[in-house]
């Protein structure tokens, strides 16, 4: 079983708007509502490719209930933590080509809330095979929360596939998640080296990997992707552009990560399976689905190669 | 006890947000979630005017059931049909000094509902003194339900005030509502009169007359009101110019109208408290509250006369 940890989940709402005028007011068409935030993300991709996963984080107050009815509708299995305060929603607004997103702050979890989830989280950890780890952390918690929870898994033996930004990522590479999977952006960021050459993506990850990270994957859009791993250094080149919505395609492709883990695929295998996943969530509009003729098919999506720095 | 109709109540969310920048990503810095619709916001104001009023309208799934809950908290009295469809949300967008409004459309009824619905009106409206109609009708009632709903109150002879607009406003007009209020663009529109003179908003009112309406109250804004009743033309304006959020402050006027029906008030003395709790309406931030400082004070608001055409 993957348990894919979602702190800071949330109901995704999504209007379909003729044209957004900031100061007027407009008609709404169409109205979708539902439970979103990168874990969930990652749930819903395994669990719609057959593999079996857990879902795990704070919920609360009616959006907290209206998610969760969700997610059994959708018959994704998840263990939940109650709290207080209320889950957040988000709004994204489609209009003619652009998309407007409003995210809500969402609920502060109390110091007894995190000492419950982290209880909850040991107890989910020693039964899973993997655990993912996905996106903000919601405030109340510590800034070296992700790092508490991969000690913990650590400790079961349980190995972590991290994707996270800013402060939450820097104070988790001090607890050595065993991959590390974001995008190019934020690794830039974080190992403050510039992103723009496969070059510099490498020393990123090089970077990344001297801070903590056992293995690092950087994700470049449409330009591929690029991992630091035991077996070697790996970019993989897009074959097929597929245009659509990017929104879940990060989650997608940590979602083909985990899955392939326990199967002691070879990386160049793993890199390519995830990469189709992420394609095939650009060809769905929405976050949490794939198209799967576009993820059945790695071999026609991208190719991938082992680097040697020229 | 006032009966205040609510066929499209809505959940109201406000974001405060830094900049809305069509197209991008932006964090919300504040959020707010208040039952709403005009219905409600009328019952609100009578509510917090210490007069006794009943909400009714049809309400469904999880942000029905919040809407609920808030009523509850704020202590506005209700008795709601369950309905198998969703009430809605509204999103506010407030950022630098500009108000986005995404109106979302709102559940449809199944007939058999709508029959329900009658009968639960029926019921409340034998106990109501008079009985106030506000906002746009929901999808799966027929465009005539609040003429339905007027005939059905004036065979128990209790009073009507309406406000909506459009094609509601056209048929509800075959059954002689006693007050219809609407502001001077819904006047215009309905009546087909220009009403950029006191003059033609006078024979906009004379048009709303003939086609049923016993008495018609029109608001114009800053600019005042006109009226034609019973009792003669009415010229109101405004004397202290009140800045804030003009959002609610039509239902606020309809609820100061409805508060002054049953105490035999002269039109003059009514015009005079509607628009002062119009006023208080505009000088607070969120729909459904009147500034009680601004509220109490009539005279100051406004003058009202009797017009003589020249």
């Amino acid at each position: 079983m993957i348990l894919a940890v979602c702190l800071n989940p949330a109901l995704d709402v999504t209007y379909d708007v003729p044209g957004l005028e900031v100061g007027a007011a407009q008609r709404v068409r169409r109205v979708t509502r539902r439970a979103g935030g990168k874990g969930v993300n990652v749930a819903s991709v395994l669990h719609a490719q057959g593999t079996q996963v857990i879902v795990t984080g704070p919920i609360g107050g009616s959006i907290g209930r209206e998610l969760v009815t969700d997610l059994d509708d959708r018959g994704i299995a998840h263990d939940l933590l109650r709290i207080g305060g209320s889950t957040r929603q988000t709004v994204t607004v489609f209009s003619d080509d652009s998309a407007t997103v409003l995210n809500e702050p969402g609920p502060l979890l109390t110091e007894a809330e995190w000492s419950a989830f982290t209880d909850r989280f040991a107890d989910l950890a020693q039964r899973a095979d993997l655990v993912t780890i996905s996106g903000s952390l919601p405030g109340g918690v510590p800034a070296g929360a992700y790092a508490e929870l991969i000690g913990i898994a650590h400790r079961q033996d349980t190995v972590v596939i991290l994707d996270c930004e800013g402060e939450a990522l820097v104070e988790a590479l001090h607890a050595a998640p065993d991959i590390v999977k974001i995008n190019e952006h934020e690794a830039a960021s974080t190992a403050e080296i510039e992103t723009d050459s496969v070059e510099g993506v490498f020393a990123a990850a090089e970077e990344l990997h001297v801070q903590g990270a056992a293995e690092v994957v950087i994700t470049r859009g449409a330009s591929g992707v690029v991992a630091r791993t035991h077996d070697g250094r790996f970019v993989g080149t897009t074959m097929r552009t597929v245009s659509g919505n990017p929104t879940g395609a990060g989650d997608a492709f940590t979602a083909g990560l985990a899955a392939t883990t326990g199967a002691a695929s070879p990386w160049r295998e793993r890199l390519r399976r995830a990469s189709a996943w992420a394609a095939g969530a650009v060809a769905t509009s929405v976050a949490g689905e794939i198209d799967a003729t576009v993820a059945r098919d790695p071999e026609s999506s991208s190719i991938v190669e082992e680097y040697e720095a020229s």
